[in-house]
């Protein structure tokens, strides 16, 4: 049973990324650091999954300003990145795969998840957008590779709050690393164990 | 040159849906109220495609909570509801259209609609998601409808705030039914001038 | 019946401010710009007082991000300044008056010009701090010139969201500037008819 | 060396309270649980103060919804609940000691402990209000028993976030237990060191 967890490197001139911070403390799962850019992010993803042969892959991310773990539901082909990533490219509306589908949904039960995490005390929703910067162009690009290449894999984006330290104003809100890497460990027990979703809401009027 | 703007009765409890408040002063254009059910919604836009044969469709919906406009960039087919429809219906996970592709991107020109927005002074963003409720349900349908038998229409979804009178102990964020009614002319004004989007960035990091 | 209702000038960096761009537009009542500086702006006030002799005065500015009208409860004997005011001035925990009481409460039926409001259509809350800058030094400077040289007058202070076209990218809430003038007359013409406040909570847990 | 650390026991339905949950795990102070009632928090307050004769006291208190740690600068002679509190009293703009003064400010190093809790990457800052409920009425109590019984003691309020079990929906940020007990250490540490506060900004413009 090979499992594969990613984080990304700090961007934006942040000095640390709670997502690989928690990530690097998780044992029995192959973790990687992905980069922070558009054109090198999904070329390393793909090599570790190449390497580990994974049948899950969970890849995290930090998404400054939510209080919770946030399961993302849907990927969307489109990269708009509202500040450069750290390659210093910032593209304005182009497809993550150029003829590939709209969207893809999520192939973690992430009802189920989202339910064992608060089970566990950790705050956390699903997530109807991840965005349209590098966090959303991994989640796509690994939709895409399951669906194209590796039909036996089954896969999803978390994205995470910061860490305390990263908000010691007081201006948003944080989860300690220990629980984020707590956390994205339930994610993976609950992939595991949970190959049909429950039924029930996760949604939102808008 | 025909334009159809739709807005939606009250759901929620609510006695006033700012959306229909808004578009039944609009003068020029064909204007709907849609039931706000996940059975009705669609076939009502569908019949009033058909009698007034627009060129351009503008749906709008409340979003209680947004401080501004939202041109909602990408419907998802999905049905999740947290809180029961008009018609007393509660789906989860279930597809607006069976087999029905994940999702479709707008086809008003979003970023170009924003800029127009701002320039005239009202508040408006472009928005990665329209929830998974009844508004991305007509928002998904429309552009099925468009997609699959109506090549010739454009159209897409604009989120609004709640109106004053709705949230009069402060604590969310409204806008003036006016303002909002003047703001869906321009979004109405500038897709009929502009068939290309500009290309500037309205992208989220998450 | 003579009336004093304040505005402040423009400050931080922007072009507007919408207490003044409000109060300027008010008939019946006597208007006056305060500057936005800690030196100058209670001398404004007091000048306006001696020259206009009202029974009542009304204090505006601008609290960006807060969604409704704020009528303030209380001053406090501080000025703390997280931004330089207009003449470059930054003081740190100093007192509005030295040797003054630590705060005074608003002589306005606070209550009463809440239910009015909201009565009204017009969002609006009891707030229970006016911040450490200019606008709570002048609310702190009317109340002590109140207390120690005009006994018969009543005042206090009023907080007005952003104007809509100070916020165009939809980040924060606003309201429009006519809104807050029928608001602040609405304040008015309460204060005017009560002396004494109605009974009905407004307090906040936090 | 004598020290006093107050949480409250839960409120408004909820089964635990951060406050009193993170005091019960500090070693080396007297520490009391508070009820939550304007009746009977000030004389347990009191009571503990004759019994264990501190030189420092510190009170904290829940402030859901908040980021950080919240040092509060000023407490306000008013009782004004917008719910009950757990004696069902519910009192409406009411003094917390009839002729007393309109406000004491803290006499904790605010801005010093703000910037020790910073260094050691806990969110804080300084907060302008402490509310109008229970958390507020004891600190205008400690306050009012300094100034009139024990001027030799100095004392605060802190206000702390959910804890993260308190909103696993997401919906609120949160901190950990660990960190709000770590958080209050460092506030009784930096008093007692610094009896003369640190000239930094920690105001508000609002």
């Amino acid at each position: 049973m090979s499992v594969l967890v990613t984080g990304f490197e700090p961007f934006g001139g942040a000095s640390t990324n709670p997502s690989s911070a928690a990530v690097s403390t998780m044992d029995g799962v192959h973790t990687v650091e992905l980069p922070c850019t558009f054109g090198g992010s999904i070329p390393a993803l793909r090599a570790a999954i190449d390497r580990y042969q994974p049948e899950l892959v969970v890849c995290a991310g930090l998404a400054g300003g939510r209080a919770g773990l946030s399961v993302e539901r849907v990927a969307i082909n489109v990269d708009d990145a509202r500040i450069p990533n750290n390659a210093g490219t910032q593209p304005v509306d182009e497809p993550v795969v150029p003829d590939g589908p709209a969207a893809y949904f999520s192939s973690l039960p992430i009802k189920a998840c989202v339910a064992a995490l608060r089970d566990a005390g950790i705050p956390a929703a699903v997530s109807q957008t991840a965005g349209t910067f590098v966090c959303n162009h991994v989640f796509y690009g690994l939709a895409h590779l399951i669906a194209t290449e590796f039909p036996a894999v089954r896969g999803g984006f978390v994205h995470v709050p910061y860490a305390p330290e990263q908000v010691t104003d007081g201006s948003a809100p944080s989860m300690s690393v220990p629980d984020i890497a707590r956390g994205l460990r339930i994610v993976v027990d609950t992939a595991l164990s949970s190959t049909v979703d429950i039924a029930v809401s996760g949604g939102a009027e808008q």
